[in-house]
Order: C-alpha cells, then structure tokens, then sequence
C-alpha cells in the first residue's frame, strides 16, 4: 500500500501495453486488489458476479488466442477475469438475503426487500438481467484499477475478446456466468510500450461535465 | 485529500440513506470527484458519457420525484447524473480521434484504429452501443465513488429511479444522452441512518473468487 494521492495514483496508471513477463505481481498484492473488488458496491448488495484469477500457462495462452493476441494475458502473471451472472434467479437472490440475515440478523423488511426484488428481476428477460450484472461488475472493475495502481501493479482494461470462446475455456457457462472485461496484472516493460510515453488523453472538464445551478 | 489507506476508505463509505441537509459538499471536493471522473479509462478512449452535476434545489425536487423520492437527492448538496450516449456515431468517434491527435500528434494508425472503431460500432443497433457506453459510465461510477471517499465526503449510488423522466428534466435525449446512475453527494447523519450501525454485507473470498492456476 503506497498511501499516495488518489490523483498520483490515477496518472500514474494507464493501459498496460507492454508488461515484462520475467516480473511476478507479489500475492499480497493480488490479495488488495481482490479486496477491492469484494468491497465494492453492487445494486441492491447482490455482487452478481465472479472473478475467475488465472494463473496457469496453458489457460492464459488460450485466453490471448480469444483476446486478438494482446501479450499482456500471457506477460502479466494474473489474469482477472470478471464474468457477470447470466441472470437473476430466486435462488441466488435467496442466497443474499441470506447472506444479509447472517451478517446482519432478521431486520426489519429485509425478506420484504428481496422478495420484490426476485418479483422484480426474475421474470426479466435473462439479457436484461445479465446487462443489469455486468454493470455492476463494471464498478468492481473502477475498484480493481485503483487498487492495482494503489499497489504500484499495472494493468490493462480489455473487452477486446471472443467472450463465447472465453466462456468456454473457463466453463463458465455451466456455472451460470458470461465473461465481461479481463485485467491483466504485472509489471509494466519501459522499454518495450510505445503507449507509456504518450501524454495521457481525456476530454476537458467543459465537454465532459456540465452543471444545472 | 486524506491519504488514507485504500482499504479504510472502501470500509469508511457505504450507500448512505440519510444526508444532513444543512450540509454542503465544497467546491474543491466536488471537483476532485469530477477529475476522477474525468481520469476514469474507458473503452477506446472514447469517455462516451457525460455527467451533469445539479444543484438547483427545484430540478433536484423533481429528480427526487422520479426516484422513489429517495432523500439523499435533496439532502445530498450535488447530486451527479451519469448519463451515457445514447448510440456511437461517426461524429462521435472523430471528435475522440481529434482529442487524441491534439494530443499526441499524428501518431502511426490513429485513424486507421478510430476508422476501424467507427466500422464496427456505427452500424450496431442503437441499444448495443448504449449498453456498451453505459458501461463505460460505471467505470467512472466506481472511480467517482472511490474519490468521494478520498475526500471525506458521503455518497449514495442510486439506480432506483425512472431515467426517461430524467432524461425529460435535464433536457438529455436532446443532447443525445441517458441518464444511467446518480450519485448524490453530501454528508452523513448519523442519527438518521439505520443503515449507518449495521456490519457491511459482502460475499466471502470463496464465493467470489475462484482460482485456476
């Protein structure tokens, strides 16, 4: 943990083209980067997603074959891969409510709560519900690159793959979940990334922002 | 700006249900929660959102309206609409390649990679693109609300509300926007909350996060 300003750690940070495949991101890190992503918020607290880190040569070499060959799946020595729920169903929502009896006793409402919930979301259709899912894991991908950049870790934002072929390597399918965006963690190659030394590029504050007074 | 660990502000903040309306969030704290905003990677670069920061009590009232009438809206001393294109267009993308060529210069293939981003994007239906946007968005959500908490300042993501009447009081499909989440923005109380005393719910480290290696 570097405790450095937020800002720092945001400019610092950048889409990792090139990592040095000879660095290994140190567990406890992968462990902050983990938490991050576990305490970030999800509507209504149903986290309706998983993360599936692979590590192993074999997996990751296939995983880049479906990602248009990007080299940080196989350079970096993580690869975190968000898959969202592919629906919404009683029995997982059941599983929070659960989970929010266990942590937090019977309180007032809370079956209410998840009982229109499940009335809500269940007879959605499953894109509907697996969109709804993916955005949340979309925050837990805001946490992720913080927290990675707060670890002094690089990573690289990536949507550019095959997510049927994914979903397939990782028999995610079975497990209920659809891949979304892939991190891979590592260390960035100075000498290797055309991108590092490019000046960051975001829209000013007057095209992105505007305020109603 | 704290500088306190990351794993205290992820703990510190939570989705609070009751704001002191007697509060009001500073101008430099909002606009450090903005420039993350605006430093949040997206896909492409291509930022494809905007956030309108409101703070006119009467639009606010309205806005509460048609969210459930949920209190941090006007309790809250800014409230952030993140609103997503509405479509990729042709326009769009070359306002983008035009940022980066400012930028960078004529770097090799920028508009080789934007002409083949329009390619792909333009001719998708409206409803693709906007999800894809709207992810995008949620990027910046998680960034916004790490920030927030950077800056000692209560936050409250909101997806409960009717984005059509939203979009109908800010004015947004004219602009070519949808709202997707708000984020008000203000200061605990801590005699109002009920949710304030209860332990954070999140699923366990094995539920989460599986491993292959």
């Amino acid at each position: 943990m570097t405790t450095k300003p937020l800002i720092d750690l945001l400019n610092w940070r950048y889409a990792t083209k090139k990592m040095d495949p000879a660095k290994t991101v140190p567990q406890e890190k992968v462990d902050a980067i983990l938490e991050a992503v576990r305490m970030a918020p999800t509507s209504s607290g149903t986290q309706p997603f998983e993360v599936i880190v692979v590590t192993n040569p074999d997996v990751l070499a296939e995983i880049r074959t479906a990602a248009s060959d990007q080299s940080p799946i196989t350079d970096g020595s993580h690869l975190l891969v968000f898959a969202a729920w592919d629906n919404y169903t009683n029995e997982r929502i059941d599983d929070v409510t659960q989970l929010n009896v266990q942590a937090r006793g019977e309180i007032p409402l809370i079956h209410e709560y998840y009982g229109n919930l499940k009335n809500n979301y269940v007879p959605r259709e499953a894109e509907v519900n697996y969109a709804h899912a993916a955005r949340q894991a979309y925050i837990a991908l805001g946490f992720a690159l913080i927290a990675a950049a707060d670890q002094e870790v690089d990573s690289t934002p990536m949507e550019g793959f095959d997510p049927a072929t994914v979903d397939k390597i990782l028999g995610l399918k079975e497990r209920g979940l659809r891949s979304v965006v892939l991190l891979p963690l590592g260390y960035r190659d100075p000498t290797g990334d055309w991108l590092l030394a490019m000046p960051k590029v975001r829209k000013s504050n007057d095209t992105l922002i505007t305020h109603v007074d």
